[in-house]
């Protein structure tokens, strides 16, 4: 029976993964929906939305990949119970999070809110410059991403620290894990970096509880789920001076409405969800290379805890 | 005879040298200005502005040390012929710029100007992203500080160029020199970085000519010495669309008067001269250093050759 890969996303990204697939895999069908072919080939599936009733639909079903960081779109509860779940791990995406965090911490540590804000008003005024080894980073979530954070911000010189639900370790970096750790995590944070998966525990983590155990006027890097974040608290939090500045390129909702207070905000930047984008070529690579490990019985990268949620 | 270091500068971080003397070199009797004691015992001077008849008021005098980067503003010709110059090549200096150039870098190559632009007219509009290997970076001036600038932007991927007067090599990175080499280095940049000491040769190097060998829309980030930018240049060459966006840390003149058109363009991001700033701690620790290996009859790090100026 031939093997059919059914891509359904992006239909201009999914010509590049077509163009990977022919190259490396000329075994496999690949297909762009809605042209899916006989839905009792289809062994593979990679999508941001699936379809409906996907059992039904494709009786042969073995694997499903997000074509995108994040398995938060998708209802895992709707999905097939056997079905693995994968998320999508490659190196574009690592380094585009890599490349916007530390944009955004180096900024952050370096005063340019601040240098922006004398701009506008006409000032030259030098601020005190902080080495870097005095300076608290503190990254919530160590997947894949936030380890590849903090290993650029250890070799930057960064006085490191991250928090996950389970314990880690890292060169370079205190770790700290779980509800009695988040306390301590927290206290010792200048710049706090939410890289943290969407789930039901992490859905309004960022509020005034957590803001309120931070060193005053720390300052925030949200680059994880836009719902993760109570939007009043932070405005509270920047009012009164609790939260210094705010980096935001995740939001809730996106696109942030046009009245939104977000948006001309003096201590918020906001950026449009671009801090980190799959690459069509890397990410299709990833997958088929993520596909053979399975077909040769060996761990997927990425397989997703489906109790767990990512 | 005992030996006096004499330092001439800010005293506040003079009292920090002092502490750095005192524990690491009794034998030597460190004065900070006005309070030089017998100047006959006067050996080494540390500077940012050296005292008028230096031969005539010290005639024991062995060493002049800059106490910040670049020597620009010694009127060398004034100094005596024979008296050695130092730059400050120190551990704090370099992190500084390392810190800020990749900053700029990585918010050139991520759109940052266009994403504030935006913010403040409330457009949610995600832009496409190109991987850093395919962004072209280019640094001019190849000292301690190019170098560490480009060690930090090839691990982050980016396609790097340097050119200097004569011709350097560096791992992962495309070594231009001379005159002859100008045109094929800007001909590849994208992001332009500036790094060039100051001397008769640098000023006004980054002019309408260079501007129109960038490729269109290249962008500037401008972390040398002010006098080296034709300010009206530069205006030109934003307004035809040649430079995308600049970011400049120093200016002529310093401060920039509050009429400069440089505050309000919106594609210019300023900052007054505080990409790197001499760490007392480490700048002391580096001096002495370097004075011990004088002393041991070593090479110094960072002598000036007074006929090239720096």
């Amino acid at each position: 029976m031939p093997t059919t890969f059914l891509y359904k996303s992006d239909p201009v990204r999914g010509r590049q993964w077509a163009e990977v697939f022919r190259r490396r895999a000329p075994d496999i069908d690949f297909r762009i929906w809605p042209d899916i072919g006989d839905p009792a080939h289809v062994r593979f599936l990679a999508a941001w939305e699936p379809p409906q009733d996907l059992g039904a639909l494709f009786p042969n079903l073995e694997l499903l990949f997000s074509s995108g960081a994040g398995v938060d779109q998708f209802d895992l509860a709707a999905l097939p119970a056997a079905l693995p779940v994968v998320r999508m791990v490659e190196p574009g995406i690592v380094r585009g999070m890599v490349e916007y965090v530390t944009h955004a911490v180096l900024g952050l540590h370096r005063d340019m809110p601040q240098y922006r804000r004398q701009q506008h008003e006409g000032q030259w005024r030098p601020l005190p410059v902080r080495p870097a080894g005095e300076r608290r980073v503190g990254v919530l979530g160590l997947g894949s991403l936030g380890q590849a954070v903090l290993a650029q911000l250890v070799c930057l010189g960064f006085d490191c620290a991250g928090w996950s639900r389970s314990l880690h370790s890292m060169e370079g970096v205190q770790c700290h894990a779980g509800e009695e750790g988040l306390e301590p995590f927290l206290a010792r944070t200048d710049i706090l970096v939410c890289l943290l998966p969407l789930t039901e525990s992490t859905r309004g983590f960022l509020d005034a509880r957590l803001f309120s155990m931070l060193p005053g006027g720390a300052s925030l890097v949200h680059v994880g789920r836009g719902p993760q974040l109570v939007n009043a608290d932070l405005l509270d939090a920047l009012a009164d001076g609790q939260i210094g500045d705010a980096v935001l390129d995740v939001t809730e909702p996106e696109p942030l409405p046009p009245a939104h207070a977000f948006w001309r905000h003096p201590r918020i930047q906001l950026t449009p969800h671009i801090a980190s984008m799959t690459q069509p070529l890397s990410a299709a690579q990833a997958v088929l290379d993520n596909l053979r490990r399975f077909e040769a019985g060996h761990p997927m990268i990425g397989l997703v805890d489906r109790a767990r949620g990512y």
